[in-house]
């Protein structure tokens, strides 16, 4: 039951010698998610030795080079290691054409579908989900129509506390009552007896959630849009001096991704794409942590676990 | 005067980990050729330290993701840079439209111009020449159109030995004469004088060439066409053991590597394009070099350079 971001390139517009452009992978139960593919994304993947195979879906925040030029390369190779499976691509309607162009020109002997699902939303809406996730869309602020996105575990299913199956003697169609967050209610004769839901059934873990906001300008519905995630990716192309060009280019600063954590109250705040002005990153996270402490810089190839969080002294051996 | 390979990307059709899909960067006394384009090459002249804005000619074999792909996002970068000055490319009329797409697509705010030049011979032919150097296109035998190239120094001007101008007390009209590569003729009343072109007159070195042959099945004229290269770059996407999928795929082993290599009297052969099934490149070595032992493998950010072969106990001061 793992959530763990991988982060396969953390550059803006220019890559260097050591930053790759935009691509994570979140691999959430080892569905893997791809978000954002910049050239070289599927070299990263080999060198974390994550499976091409895996990745049923990719989000595509915006068609910026830095953000895509990887893709033809990703779905060239998937289509010379064999897929078959299809593979979901959430991305601007903007996208359309690119896809096609590619598709046209180097798809041939591809033997898996692409489902495109074109992005349309002006505030998170749900556009994917399976029996324990969700992933979210929602619109960014950028020169070019962008979105970010959220990927969070639903909510689990309620569990029963092995005290209370014995100590009221539950039967299994009592226990599927409680599973359904139901109180349990015995007749005998006039007498009732409940087993109250609220004191037999748990939910064994709370629901982990990350978000994906790349490129964009503050604004002020941002933090409500992703209120409480656990980890929250902001761009922070520039340092707080730059807020000029940050301004006029649509793109955040170090204070800015900082303040977004801090009124949505995240629980970890990495940033990234950095401006290629900047080889030592030491002034971003310092500017950063002065204002949200728990932040990290995303570093090419780094791993972050969002550890499990299970609710306090409950049974949770069947997880 | 400086005659340099820099070795990009060794990959064939999957890159790996280590190893990048096709890129030479050929470097002719400071002019710098981009011979094909996989994904990764920006990154790849980055750390190799080849400026992006000294790279006025490009060269695309085919149009096979594994050569081409890394094209948009150097030119994008091209682009950011401030870029004002031309850029040539030499490939098939296939690239025609994925140019096209890119310019239209992606191709916003570029400030320099791209001449695209469709190749479309069937023997080598003269592509492009400056005032010291040839570019040469000519047919490979691939699956699609695909092409190889030859760049080469021209015959240099004759210098003038010291010691002749000494010995005749040459003018310098007469200096000029036999730069032309003619004889310089006195005539005193009815006596006449001859300083023959052959004893004073001198090439201060023989021209180096460097020829591109990937992706292709071997061919009886290839050799002939490559005759005499200094440097030969011939594909060799497997070994030997493995000619039956060369020849289904139109690719060739490194025996056809190092044969045609021998055939055409070349002074090096660099072989890559490896499959990736290959991670020790150890076998290919071996059987190329048992037939011809002036190989080398290439690797990534190699550098291979040609001598200038200046010619034997000439005064080669001026150079």
């Amino acid at each position: 039951m793992n959530f763990t971001l991988n982060i396969l390139g953390t550059a803006s517009a220019l890559p260097t010698s050591d930053r790759y452009s935009s691509a994570h992978v979140l691999d959430v139960h080892g569905r893997l998610f791809l978000i954002d593919c910049g050239e070289g994304t599927q070299m990263q993947m080999r060198r974390k030795g994550i499976s091409f195979l895996k990745v049923d879906t990719i989000c595509l925040s915006h068609i910026h080079g830095d953000h895509i030029f990887g893709i033809f390369g990703l779905l060239s190779t998937m289509g010379m290691l064999g897929r078959t499976s299809v593979l979901n691509i959430y991305a601007p309607g903007t996208f359309a054409p690119v896809l096609d162009f590619f598709l046209r020109t180097f798809g041939e002997g591809l033997r898996f579908r692409i489902d495109l699902h074109e992005l349309h939303c002006t505030s998170p809406e749900l556009v994917a989900e399976t029996r324990t996730l969700e992933l979210l869309a929602f619109p960014l602020h950028h020169r070019i129509e962008t979105y970010g996105f959220i990927v969070r575990e639903k909510e689990p299913a309620f569990n029963v506390k092995k005290d209370c199956i014995e100590k009221y003697g539950l039967s299994l169609a009592e226990i599927g009552t409680l599973k359904r967050g139901e109180d349990v209610v015995r007749t005998r004769g006039d007498e009732t007896e409940t087993v109250p839901a609220s004191e037999a059934a748990y939910r064994p873990y709370v629901p982990r959630s990350y978000a994906y906001c790349s490129d964009t300008a503050p604004f002020p519905e941002l933090s409500s849009w992703v209120r409480g995630v656990d980890l929250l990716y902001h761009e922070a192309t520039y340092p707080v001096e730059m807020k000029e060009l940050a301004e006029k280019t649509f793109h955040s600063t170090t204070e800015d991704a900082a303040k977004c954590a801090l009124e949505a109250g995240a629980g970890k705040l990495v940033i990234g794409h950095y401006s290629s002005r900047f080889s030592d990153l030491s002034p971003f996270y310092g500017q950063a942590s002065a204002i949200f402490p728990e932040t990290v810089l995303a570093r090419e190839l780094d791993t972050i676990e969002v550890p499990m969080k299970r609710t306090a002294g409950k049974n949770l051996d069947s997880f």
